[in-house]
């Protein structure tokens, strides 16, 4: 905070989240149509104000915008960084604070004329710096999903081993080795089978897992990476 | 931003700064005693307003706050997290983005009655969340000095590689395999021998090293870790 007296100047802060899916085994990001100005009509990252009567921080914020301008609940949501300065709308001098959110594809809402759900390969231009912020969210998801079981939100609540990895190479975009990989997931600790759930035909059917509670909320991390 | 047209309420932004510097071999906080309130007089860590007319973005205003308040320059700086909510300061909801700063000992501003450098390990009552901004930075500088240059921010232009060592033993808290530590500085890439420029006694006098000039203002990353 201030040492001295300074004046407080105008800044608008707003929230923009970054919500990533796996439609077709490619990370999509989920897109709503600005129903007002500035780019009223354009496509663009969901996000909004901070509603100081209700929100209790701007991560808050960023699970209200999902709640009610996409129209989910539950997505796994972090914070990436802020984004700021004089020139990044319109409406003058502005912070952005940025999430990123996983979700399933299954959990996606009904489809709707101003939502889309676009590969992060085919992105329509974006207005603001909503670009750089996705970009910054891909950069961050593919990182840590070297070390972490952060793809995990972006399968459903149970799924069976070769399933995870395939969501693994998805968002990395590379393949795994299947044994270092189940050695990885069995040193991290963080899945368990869940009792005698198989999926699959009577010839070979797979173990289902899920994430053990402790890790629901938090990640599970692998000290040396994948 | 925001689909719908919603009302812009008034939100205080700010940026704090957690500037660490070495002393004595252990991690050293920068604090400012607060000359106006709230909490006039208290040790705080150093931050302040957005000043739109000049800051470029909120690092532009942490940069600004450390060489207006603090009375430095060129401090490795980089985003930590941002802070919100109703509650952390008395003046009203409020963001602040939090900057880590690291400094070499030897860059620090002469001794000032509003300035203290204080041990992280015995760090005065900090008002508002400072204590958990502090919290936050020391544990991102130290999990981020296991795979980066990063702890290279608090050594002078030149070093050995035997201080670079202790450097990163001292913000690791822990000891670290002399070979092992010289094959990751290795693989990494990242420092240049100072040419005809030795340290020490006629007797084994090392060799000094600097930072390539590609690595003065990113951090080079160990794929691996320590």
């Amino acid at each position: 905070m201030n040492q001295t007296t300074e004046r407080r100047e105008a800044v608008q802060v707003s929230v923009d989240v970054v919500l990533l899916t796996l439609v077709e085994q490619q990370l999509h990001a989920v897109l709503l149509r600005r129903a007002a100005a500035p780019f009223a009509g354009v496509w663009a990252l969901p996000g909004g104000f901070i509603h100081t009567a209700e929100d209790a921080d701007t991560k808050a914020s960023a699970a209200r915008v999902l709640q009610t301008k996409v129209g989910i609940e539950g997505a796994y949501l972090e914070q990436l960084a802020t984004f700021s300065g004089p020139a990044r709308d319109p409406r003058g001098w502005s912070v952005a604070v940025a999430y990123c959110a996983l979700l399933p594809a299954q959990s996606l809402p009904p489809q709707r004329d101003d939502l889309c759900v676009v590969p992060v390969s085919a992105l329509p231009q974006l207005p603001f710096d909503h670009r750089a912020i996705l970009d910054a969210a891909l950069a961050r998801v593919r990182s840590k999903s070297l070390y972490s079981s952060l793809p995990v939100h972006l399968c459903g609540e149970t799924f069976t081993l070769p399933q995870l990895q395939l969501v693994y190479e998805n968002v990395l975009g590379e393949p795994l080795n299947k044994v270092s990989f189940r050695r990885k997931m069995d040193e991290m600790d963080w899945l368990e089978a869940v009792p005698g759930a198989l999926q699959g035909g009577a010839h070979r059917p797979a173990q289902l897992y899920r994430v053990k509670p402790a890790f629901r909320q938090e990640l599970a991390l692998s000290p040396r990476g994948l």
